[in-house]
């Protein structure tokens, strides 16, 4: 994994603003970093997140973190690309709870961002499509390359350790590798949750089906990636797998159909760690004041 | 008004962290930087915050720009410095929700953090008090030096123009400037809300009458510094001035006495304009993980 190669600086700058402007929510508090929190491996580290009036969400927030990399977006695979996700959250009323339409008036109403979008888009169009193409061209930039795992691939052979290389090779043997691969090791097919047991959740979601419409789809989910997956728990469509031991525990025996042993456990988990890479260092932006022409934060109402 | 020096660097980084932690609330989901918010002039630009649960705050979210040059804390001033007031909002059950003997257990479950406090604190203690003195330590670095008021004070005669040194002198000689004064142009005071005419308010709040149980305290408040005050909408404790043109109306009429002209009150308006300073630039902390001994966020029990 390469760090990002940022072409349009000024586009990835502008759409790091509206990543942490709460003004794209109804309330005025809640950002898309709210719930994929750049502090926080690009997620929220609860179950399922928190929303508008404090909406309790369906599914556990996915890191943003390499998310370029996925196949599609969501974890039933709903929007095709990061732009198209990003219309998503702004408008879903358990999440910010705004409308389009007052998402691209509060943005058009401050001076200092209708400047930047002249520079990014000479067209001097700025509708949801300018202002999710700049959020997704930022998301771009969530890449963290330098994990351990990735020095050893490119030939220091000291970059893991004894355990942490049997935790890979058991990875591969066992076949968490047959859906957890590519440069993502994850994000690259929709799989079955629960293929040789079924899963047992509370979660009324069905996954993929709910999108295609086809029985075949249900509990179908986008593989997540395990890159950083040390830092991105709780697991799982539902968050309920709190820990790694616990996680690679439920996948062994759902999905390969192999108990783990306390050991075999513990080198999965050691490789797992071996995925962290650098975090995003990046400046909090100053956001541009609103004034009287800017759509009032409803919070309470 | 000068950059802050910063005496001890590792304090102020270990506060940092702090201040944008959402693990010390009870949801994991709200930090000091929710309703403080470093890219939007260190207020959440709501009339009363969001807390826990989505509770209504019920005053307004001061600025934390600046604060350390206030005389004390909070509206009615009943902390009498940063690191007294920082317990607070951390164990208010309508703020962060939180206590400080799950605060102090979730900071010392986490090694990167005892590891990190164990460098500024030789004394090997991480209590309640060491971890407010380290966000005391952030919060002290946060001041806005470069202010054109400020660059005119020292003498570029063309840092403001004309209408605001017509704003400024307004300013004084209406008599503003009895209670915004000092360096920080306010916090140096408590006032009466409502001096020559009673303020009409749906807020409860009494100010510091709430803390020393005199009737002749009734209403009154800490005076709110003027610094950035263009960034910190919405204005008075409880938010009810939406623009700058409102709130100066209000002062002038309620506190001295004195309907200002159309003309008068642009000219203050463009005066305040001149207190924006330059905003704190901070490199977005990344937060040490949890791990099983870290006590687990309750954001829907």
């Amino acid at each position: 994994m390469e760090p990002a190669k940022i072409k349009d600086p000024a586009r990835v700058a502008l759409g790091a603003k509206l990543w942490f402007d709460p003004r794209l929510s109804r309330s005025g508090f809640i950002s898309c970093n709210s719930c994929h929190n750049l502090s926080m491996g690009g997620s929220d580290n609860l179950k399922t997140s928190i929303g508008d009036k404090w909406n309790k969400g369906l599914l556990n927030s996915p890191t943003v973190l390499n998310s370029s990399l996925n196949f599609v977006q969501f974890w039933d695979g709903r929007a095709k690309d990061l732009q198209e996700q990003a219309h998503g959250p702004i408008a879903n009323p358990i999440e910010m709870a705004f409308t389009h339409d007052l998402a691209v008036d509060t943005v058009k109403s401050i001076p200092e961002y209708r400047a930047e979008f002249r520079k990014v888009f000479p067209s001097g169009k700025l509708t949801m499509n300018e202002i999710t193409l700049t959020i997704a061209a930022f998301e771009e930039t969530l890449v963290t390359p330098n994990a351990r795992f990735d020095k050893w691939l490119k030939g220091n052979k000291t970059a893991i350790d004894a355990q942490e290389l049997r935790g890979y090779q058991l990875f591969k043997s066992s076949g968490c590798v047959a859906c957890h691969n590519g440069p993502n090791l994850g994000g690259g097919s929709f799989q079955k949750m629960g293929l040789i047991e079924p899963y047992k959740t509370k979660n009324p979601s069905e996954g993929r089906a709910g999108v295609t419409g086809k029985d075949a789809d249900r509990f179908s989910f986008k593989v997540p990636t395990l890159r950083n997956v040390a830092l991105t728990y709780p697991y799982f469509h539902d968050g309920e797998a709190a820990t790694l031991t616990e996680a690679v525990d439920v996948m062994g025996r759902l999905q390969l159909g192999r108990k783990f042993t306390a050991e075999e456990n513990a080198d999965i988990v050691a490789f797992l760690h071996t995925l962290t890479g650098d975090q995003p260092r990046l400046m909090l932006p100053i956001l541009p004041p609103s004034n009287d022409k800017t759509p009032k934060p409803r919070p309470f109402e």
